[in-house]
Order: structure tokens, then sequence, then C-alpha cells
């Protein structure tokens, strides 16, 4: 007896709108769980406070006391010195050097354990999710850009200093595509759902006698992720054309993945993620035909998340047991 | 006092052509050093037992028994198992599943270690050379193909499975060439010095005005690495093209490999790397400019290897004592 049974973690998903604050029991379910504005223009200090004593709230409603937690996971965009609990730097959030594990202690009297939301949602899946009892996964999100993390023997691999594990920023493509990070043919500007949105777009407007013009409302606004799937599936050429090209390219990057980390198992999450086997049936098939050393060296099984909405608290609770607490 | 200071090392560097066997002290310098053919087509148990009896010969003739000998560490080409000391495959000597490592403690009663020949380059490298004092490190070594080898936290990073770090394997140009491996526009069908060298071929016949052609003494057969390094230092605009371009592909493979592993410093090895600063410089000035983060995240510096001739024996020397034997 581990005295740890009735224990719960707080698992907290900051974003660039909301902050959603979770309780998790031993078996990664979202026992009780609360939401509040990010409201990130504000100085850091405030968004802190106000994620602390959301969360001091949610375990006093739910009848916890600070004893009966053993600790609070906070998964962040950006770059995240997991080492000194510092957001080094965010983008989406406009935080820089912010001492982000020590600030919310002084609201929440427990360990404190912080890392990149993308590597957070990688340990989510294999603490309770689609890679659950592997020791090596790789994720993929696929979203607004192309998030990744790598977990090796249970934990996650973090590289030599903050800043690494970009899986999404890889070189992928030969259109010479501006990327977010400012280099060119990343695979986010091939594999995002942005990416393949944008591409619908142009298709939709090349050619308005394809289905694409048509699911969007001949309204280019209301395009997204799914119309091209949809398109597909409905034997529309372009929309085929558009899904074997996003293929290809989110391959490709996956192939990268397996030649270098090869892992268990690759995890989707992300929107694109709800096409299921219309996405990993064509993704498994290229990676046995293209990995290094195809026929002679282990290749991994493509699969979806599971995790859902609660993917993010999940994944930053898990950074408080990674190697489980049941036991 | 550890008892370890006269102790020696057996590093051996397993080539297609020949066994480099040699014998290392606390410092990681050779102090003797013997070669056999490789002669690969025998019965694998035969080539072992030449290595083994080899390595056992050199010992005796230089004063040393078992008794003041750490271990045995051997570099492979192709995948390695190193946990179970097998060489799952290699193209180059064609060994498919052979329990090297078992098979070479016949000859040599002491623990045997063995690894991916690039893998270890990049442990001797750390132990002693261009990276030595730095806990985490790339190294690329740009001959008939690329190979690599990552070192995290002191140690070799091998992934979850074996075949993984095939750094020369990850998407890299837009021409639809093709690669060894079965792919297309990997590394290293753009950065290997074969890569180079058969574009200075194809330059040369395209534009004999160029000082390729004369370096080549107007025969293709002749054109080695050296020779477009030559022509574009002298002026010559097709020697600078193709330098240009060379340089291009391999620092997009380098912003991959620091985007995901951010280490302390990479290290470039193969004939190339005698290039030195030509080489070096602009890859440095590429990678200040697009690493992923590169204002606010860790960019390594790329240096030239540091252990020539003996780095593939320095290198399997180090399997048996990754951290130094000198404490």
């Amino acid at each position: 007896m581990s005295g740890k049974e009735n224990k719960v973690i707080i698992g907290i998903d900051l974003g660039g709108t909301a902050v959603k604050i979770g309780i998790v029991n031993r078996a990664y379910d979202i026992i009780a769980q609360t939401s509040i504005p990010t409201d990130a223009a504000r100085p850091y200090e405030q968004v802190i406070a106000d994620m602390g004593n959301a969360a001091a709230g949610l375990l006093t409603e739910n009848g916890y006391d600070f004893g009966e937690c053993l600790g609070v996971g906070v998964g962040s965009p950006g770059t995240v010195d997991s080492k000194n609990g510092v957001v080094l730097y965010s983008n989406n959030i406009r935080w820089d050097h912010v001492p982000l594990a020590a600030e919310l202690k002084k609201y929440l009297p427990l360990p404190v354990y912080i890392n990149n939301d993308a590597n957070c949602a990688a340990l989510g899946e294999v603490v309770k999710g689609a890679a659950k009892g592997y020791r090596n996964a790789a994720f993929l999100t696929l979203g607004t850009g192309v998030g990744g993390g790598i977990i090796i023997d249970g934990r996650i691999f973090e590289g030599g200093h903050p800043g690494g594990v970009e899986l999404g920023h890889m070189k992928n493509g030969s259109e010479g595509r501006m990327c977010t990070c400012g280099r060119t043919d990343c695979l986010e500007a091939y594999a995002s759902a942005t990416a393949l949105i944008d591409d619908a777009k142009k298709m939709a407007v090349w050619h308005p006698e394809s289905l694409l013009w048509e699911l969007c409302g001949h309204n280019l606004n209301r395009m997204d992720a799914k119309m091209p799937f949809d398109a597909a599936e409905a034997g529309d050429r372009y929309g085929k054309m558009l899904i074997e090209n996003y293929i290809r390219h989110l391959a490709d990057g996956m192939i990268d993945i397996v030649n270098i980390f090869r892992p268990d198992i690759i995890v989707l999450g992300g929107g694109v993620c709800a096409q299921g086997e219309n996405l990993t049936q064509p993704l498994n098939k290229y990676l046995e035909e293209n990995c290094f050393g195809a026929s002679v060296s282990y290749i991994p099984q493509v699969v979806t998340a599971q995790n859902g909405n609660g993917a993010g608290m999940i994944g930053a609770a898990s950074l408080v047991e990674p190697e489980g607490y049941s036991s």
C-alpha cells in the first residue's frame, strides 16, 4: 500500500484563450474541472494568481485538501525550461521568461511541474490513452500548427536544451512555403490543419466545379479541415488530390520521426485525427513502404489520440507521476 | 583510487574492408593498434574469430593480460541491437542477426559492448575530441553516406528500437533524388561526399569551361569531394554554385537536428570536414538565421571532428566506460 490510492493530481492546460483546470484520480480520469479566461495581455502574475486560486478552489469544492493532492502539472504553449519551471518564450500567450512554477507555488503549496503542452499531451496518451502500455511513443498534433512530443522509456524526451523536439519544424515539402518559424517548407507548412484548409481554399477557387466549393457554401471563410476529406470520400478529384498530397507530406514527416526515434507507436492528435482510419490507414501503408531498413527494422503503427478534450489536463497531470501512480 | 589508472580498453572498428583494432589508455590515446582484412564474405564466425584473436594478440604483445583490460567496444556498420549485442543488419558487411558480442567473448573473456559505428564516433568525440566536456552532442559524418549519432547526457541516444538515429535519412531536398534507403530526397542524397562528387561530375560535363573539368584532369573518375571546394575558392562560378547548394542542404539537415535535439555542439566528421572553416563558417551563419526560435533558443556551434583516423577505434573503446574512466 503506497497511501496514494485516494490522492488526486491537478492538471492545468494553459491556452491562449482559456485555462482549463482538472482534478484527476489515480486512473487519470478527470473527476472535476473548471475553466477560466486566460486574458494573457495582463501581467503574468495576475494570470497565474487566477490559475492558482481557481485550482485551489476546485480542490476545496470537491472535498480535497492539499494533503490529498500529489502535485500540480501545467502544460504551457511555447518553449519551456522544465527543469527550472520557467516558460522561456511563448508567442501564443506572449510570455518571456516567466517563472511559472515558482509563482504558482504561492497559491498551491505542492510540487509543481511544467512542460510544453504537446509534450504533456504525448505523455498523457501514454499514461491513459492510445499509447497506454507503451514505453516509447511519438505524438503529433495537427492543428493551427504541428506540435509534437516524444516519450522514451516512459519519460518526456527533451533533448539537450529547451526548445527541442519541434517535430513540426523538420524540412518537409518543396514548394518554398513560408513557415511560422521563419524557415521555409517545414512539416507544419504542409501538415497542419491550417495548411490543409489553405490548400482547400485555393483548390475551391481554382476549381469551382469541385465539391469543395459547394461544401463550404461558396464561402471560403467556412472552409474547414473536414471538408477536403468529405470531398475526397465523395469521389471529388480535387478533394482526393488534396488529401493524397496532405497524407504524403504528413507521412514523410512521420518517416523522419521513425528513422530518428523508432518509437513503439505514433499517436496523432488535433482536430484532423477525427478522420480516424481515413488518415491512419494510408499513413501506415506509406510508413511500411518507406521507413529506413523497412523489412528488417521495427515500424510503429499510427493511431489516433484518445484523450479528446481532456488531453491537455490529463497530459499536464501526468507530469506529476509520469510512471503512473496506481502502484 | 579506483584501480583503473593503468588499465586499458580495446576498441574495434569493424569496416567493410578492414578491422582496425586499438588499445587505448585512460586518456583515450591509442597506445597500440593493428589492422586485419575483414573478408566479410566468410561465415561471420571466422571474421569474429580473427578479430578476437588479433585483439588478444595485440594485448599480449603490449604486455597486458585480460585482467588489465576493462573491456572491449566494437563499432559496426548497420543496425545494431546494442542491448543484446547483436548486429541486426548490415548492408556493408552483409550480416544478418549476427551475435557479435557473444561470439567475440569466446576469444576475449571481457565485457563486450557493441554499437553502430556512427554512434561510436559521436561518443568518441565527446570523451576525447571536438565535443570533449559537453554532455549533449550531435555528430554527422559526411562520407559515402551520411551517418550520425546523438549524445544526450553523456550517453548514446538510441531511440525506442534499433535502427533509429538515422540522421542521414531525414527529408531534405526537392529534386526527387533516389536515396540508398529506397526513399527519395533524404539528407544523404544531397550532403554525402558521394552526392557532392556526383554533382561535381555533372557540373563538369555540363560546363567544361569550369575549373572543375580542369581540376579532375578531364577525367570524371578522378573527381573527389575536395575539387568543388577548391574550384569555389579559386572563384569558379560553378564550383561556388555547387558548394553553396551543398552547404544549404547540409545546413537544412542540421537545423532539423537542432530543432529536434538542441545539442550543445554539432561535430562534423568524414573526409569533407577537412574543409574546416570553409564548411563550418557558412553553416554556423545559416543555423543562427534559421533555427526554430533563433533569438530566444540555444543554437549550437558547428565544429569539425578531431579524432581523425583513430575515430572508429576511440569511439568503439568509449562504449566501455562512456563517462570516462579517469576518475
